[in-house]
């Protein structure tokens, strides 16, 4: 669970984040900011701020905010009702962001998980994002990313996002943020 | 057609716009803006910039910059091949953008289209959207839109672009750009 004031505090050090990328939000979108913990309560380790734009049938854009070194865990996303999963772009704005996926492992990588039981990340292909540089990935891919030491700004864009069915290699996870009163 | 000095001239201005946005792109990007004129051969009058981010099957995402005044003309996506026509999302990043769609025509508009045929616009439902503000259009929505007195800066996110489809109200268009030697 993501304390009242975490939230509040990481929130804040967001707004930071969208204007050095220079980022302009409304004020509604301010108060729409998602600041995910992942269900494992050090949402500065292993968390992302999430501001969703849009989120239809077809499409999704959001805006990813990292704090210096918090990690977004390893997960991929599988298939829906015959459809295939999602299909997402991270385009680095701000910052530097580490990203991992499938494929062979990056002998000498810049990052490491945090810790975590033994088998919660298991991919180590490295790719590094900075500011204007891009990746897409396909559905059904385990990634997980992690700010560099500035943090950082990604645009993601995707198709349909549904982030409950989000499947995590760490089974501790629970994706629905849920904060305290 | 667009010609090799406009495109120069016209691009080197847009670097200008997503300085401003604060949007960085890279060497290569720079490389692929396209300057649209839509065949009219004037591009600072009805024309857009475009920088495409990615493009699948599924996901479409792009940069349009407008300079101040600067009209995309009216078109609509159909339909393609049983699936339904492109839905887009307008972001406004920079400046001012007058967004006109279908319904009722708003009395005291902000702006007029350019010179052109009687019947090349026939929606004038006015969307003013300034930096943080967005706007969905479904599939088969005419629409138009104008930079402001600043220009713009606009983030487009949408499912698959296949601009060549699109098909305009003004029937002397040719979506396709042609840049002389």
């Amino acid at each position: 669970m993501v304390s009242k004031e975490q939230k509040i505090e990481i929130t804040q050090k967001s707004l930071e984040y969208f204007r050095k990328a220079g980022i302009i939000i409304t004020d509604e979108e301010e108060n729409n900011i998602e600041v995910a913990d992942f269900g494992l309560g050090e949402p500065e380790t292993t968390g992302l701020i999430i501001l969703v734009y849009v989120n239809t049938d077809r499409v999704c854009a959001k805006e990813l905010v990292m704090l210096p070194g918090q990690t977004c865990p390893e997960h991929l996303h599988p298939g829906v009702d015959g459809e295939p999963g999602k299909e997402e772009t991270f385009r680095c704005r701000y910052g530097r962001v580490y990203l991992y996926v499938e494929g062979e492992k990056t002998e000498s990588r810049q990052t490491n998980p945090p810790d975590s039981p033994e088998g919660s990340y298991t991919v180590f292909h490295e790719i590094i994002l900075n500011p204007g540089e891009q990746r897409t990935l396909g559905p059904n891919t385990k990634h997980w990313f992690k700010g560099g030491p500035e943090g950082a700004v990604v645009s993601e864009f995707s198709t349909k996002s549904r982030d409950e069915l989000d499947i995590f290699t760490d089974k501790r996870i629970n994706r629905i943020t849920r904060v305290g009163k």
